[in-house]
């Protein structure tokens, strides 16, 4: 069957979550004569990131969507880095530095390669509003936004692909899923969806434990979405 | 407020059908030899529209699709024009014609000035994998696609309008409605939403009897996307 749509993870996958972080808080910070591991601030966010989904997915508390549950793991970090006096205000802008993140060097010239020839589109567990931002900012030439928010659930639950999938009309053989993350593309493959790995190997910085390399025969394993999308080509 | 987002109506305002449709059919069956007054039948499937959404909106059914009312209409009003010995395959190919609906000739220009500065969407009855579809031959630079399927209701039903921004994370006041049918913009307006009407009086051909112009003081009174580009420049 032949591959309609690419579905696309974004954080990690699409865009350079810590380094943007990092420097976005830098050049914020700065100015304002406030100095922190903004490295490490980043790290430390991200990984509040999977806990608190997980209170969705097993169903502790309905779907709401990322920005506040950011904005929630924000609230816990600040102390930590004696940043607890932090306005409203401050953490708004905080926080939607999500919706100002970078995409790796190879994402722009690979998605516009791919774009005449295939739907595009994020199966991503942001928000809408925050990936309409995300692609206003960054160019990404997005036809739709699908994932957490039109399902109500966060991947790795199928119902995020399945609604997804449906949404487009399409059968789970014509969606190819791109991720840099393997638990993803074990979902998408155990849902009959077509894969596409992506290699990220500096996503955790050095924190990175796992997700360095392809672990499973995926149907397309690419050191880039350039490297995809010449694969790809009159496929 | 200031105006974040422009929400557009589709079928009548951004895009042509009763031309798109007559001419679509026309390309399609001349060459099987078959002849119809196509204009009448673009005209009557469309009478039809309305009322099937009724029946979702008065609860009647459950939500589903304008593809699947659309196919409905077709079945119906096949046999009237004498081809209710269609394939299943030829009904479908025709179904999407809507899908490949063409826009009037100041769209592109104005969406595409307009794009910079505002976040653009759809809020159209139409479905989301006729939207893509639409938006991917016709180039229209949609940012998202909303409105009646993420929102499980038909407008006027107020949740289209209210799901919609809500998943933009926008207040109705920064939101402006962009139609061509008053009954629209009354809905918005009485949501809180800014108001442009698009003169469109060619829209239903020898059987349109309203919408000719604006019927209220709505925001903005438009004789094209280019003039509401315009005007809303820098503002």
């Amino acid at each position: 069957m032949i591959i309609k749509a690419l579905l696309f993870d974004v954080f990690g996958t699409v865009v350079d979550w810590r380094a943007s972080i990092r420097n976005d808080l830098e050049q914020w910070f700065t100015p304002l004569g406030i100095s922190r591991d903004w490295e490490a601030f980043a790290q430390d966010w991200r990984a509040l990131y999977q806990p608190a989904m997980e209170r969705v997915r097993n169903g502790q508390r309905g779907y709401v969507r990322l920005d506040i549950l950011h904005r929630e793991s924000l609230d816990s970090l600040l102390p930590t880095y004696d940043l607890a006096d932090l306005s409203a205000d401050q953490r708004d802008h905080i926080n939607r530095i999500w919706h100002r993140l970078q995409p790796w060097d190879d994402v722009l010239p690979g998605l516009l390669q791919l774009k005449p020839q295939f739907i595009l589109a994020t199966l991503s567990n942001g928000n809408i509003e925050l990936m309409v931002n995300m692609a206003r900012n960054a160019n990404l030439p997005w036809d739709m936004i699908l994932g957490a928010e039109v399902a109500q659930a966060y991947k790795p639950d199928p119902q995020a692909y399945l609604v997804s999938m449906d949404m487009l009309g399409l059968e789970p053989a014509q969606c190819l899923m791109v991720a840099a993350h393997n638990e993803d593309l074990r979902q998408a493959s155990s849902l009959g969806m077509k894969t596409a790995f992506i290699s990220r190997p500096t996503e955790y910085g050095d924190r990175q434990t796992v997700d360095f390399a392809a672990e499973e025969a995926w149907d397309f394993d690419c050191p880039s979405m350039i490297d995809l999308a010449n694969r790809l080509r009159g496929s």
